[in-house]
């Protein structure tokens, strides 16, 4: 079944191209938006379906962000990668607090199924991006479905790491910059996840990278990749990447945890390593 | 003489930093901002001297919209330049009607100096640039003012091409993005010359690309770089590159003008580019 997509714009981008679409989400029940890059390699008559790369955005961010800030589409041409970028949450959904901070609610997705009402009605991300959107980019755009990763910035980085380890027959690679990597621990996760989760802590757990790394049994032998400022100001209180690398440890998951002085939490730092991020993903998709 | 920077932001870059600084401005009579990219061959004890380029930006940007959009940074790290981004105009000035419209007053500088009441008192962009900052960030940061270049886009592509002929002590490499190159012809041109110049047709033409170039003689031997969309919803109207390409041809001035099917008047477009801009530049200014 086809989904009506809406062209929003489309600008040409080194030699592909860039679109913005919009669509009625029936996994969200309101509109979304999302942008596409597609490659030259994935253009004209004789164009074969692509890999396609999933990014996550973090907090405030929209589908938007990462298309205009990251980067990515210099080598997303260069190894024929088609890239994804959702919104960060469900827009209008007129749930009362939805707009009262930026750290929950409208642009705080947190790419998870909310099972509290009244946030489980809309806020039901992770259905939305693994579900429908990877069918639209895999079914109506021409993304190749058996090679597919994901990777993401802050709360989007968290939404990698647990997406990929959700659903590892979806997500062959994965990698993140600066994830919230143990959202148990801090204080996002824990107002995120008592909001749309409640509180019961079996069910948070199954939303945190780091307990979801314990317990498995090295689900991506290509490794994981993920790039961490040191001068970035919420890592001490927020993203605990230390607890994801003891996790990977204790999984035998084998993980490049760089560690950056000087860089911060933002979009400076994430295009400066965008072009590893880019080629680990190409070797593991092609 | 000193003048007082008010350091807003540093962020690690590609190596380098990117910072972005406000001050009294005595050219401009009121506080300004600009932007810069200090690659890391600039930083360190044994740091020397680095070549400049300025980038104009066009309506409506601000000091942020190239560091973020443009894509330069991996480039000006690797060539070892400084990247200088001034804001499109004078910000509360309180002139009336500088906020009626987005192509005129604020955020439409037109990198000029206002001769009419008003506007001549605050909008005074060309002894800004030329003056003021280019001081600043050859005097006060680690900017060679022996070799430095400057380019920019649509507004600031006229920005660009306009300074450097004016200016040819100060500038030894100049490129465009779609520009707005003869200015006297088109809507955009004579909103802004009217209200920021009057009606002397032989005040407009000192700030007109393509009616200087048909009077030098060859100011640029390093040739011109412009790069232009084919599928640019102002170059019809706004923009005529074929004006300062027959005015390039006049003069003797090498020119490369390239035209892209396809390529809209965006960020897209111009980072497809910035490559390209940046080795050209890198070149002359080694």
């Amino acid at each position: 079944m086809s989904i009506e997509l809406e062209l929003l714009s489309e600008h040409r981008c080194f030699d592909g191209v860039q679109r913005f679409y919009k669509h009625d989400s029936s996994a969200i029940g309101l509109p979304m938006r999302f942008s596409v890059y597609i490659p030259p390699a994935a253009l004209g008559d004789s164009a074969a379906k692509v890999p396609v790369l999933f990014y996550l955005a973090g907090l405030t961010c929209t589908e938007e962000t990462f298309m205009t800030k990251g980067g990515a589409q210099q080598w997303a041409a260069r190894h024929g990668i088609m890239l994804v970028a959702p919104d960060t949450s469900p827009r209008g959904a007129n749930v009362p607090g939805e707009d009262e901070g930026w750290d929950f609610g409208t642009g705080a997705g947190f790419y998870l199924d909310a099972t509290q009402a009244p946030w489980g009605t809309h806020y039901r991300m992770e259905s939305y991006v693994v579900g429908e959107l990877f069918g639209i980019v895999t079914g109506q755009l021409p993304g190749d479905a058996s090679r597919t990763g994901i990777f993401g910035h802050s709360m989007g980085g968290h939404g990698a790491l647990v997406l990929a380890q959700r659903h590892p027959d979806k997500f062959r690679s994965v990698s993140a910059f600066a994830p919230i990597a143990s959202p148990t621990k801090c204080p996002w996760g824990h107002k995120a996840f008592s909001g749309y989760l409640g509180e019961d802590r079996e069910q948070w757990a199954q939303y945190d990278a780091s307990l979801l790394m314990e317990k498995s049994s090295r689900p991506f032998p290509g490794g994981i990749l993920i790039d961490q400022g040191l001068a970035d100001n919420f890592l001490a209180e927020q993203l605990y990447p230390e607890a994801f690398e003891a996790a990977c440890e204790k999984a035998g998951q084998p993980l490049t945890l760089r560690r950056h002085e000087g860089y911060d939490h933002g979009y400076y730092f994430i295009s400066t390593f965008m072009q590893d991020h880019m080629e680990f993903h190409a070797k593991q998709l092609k």
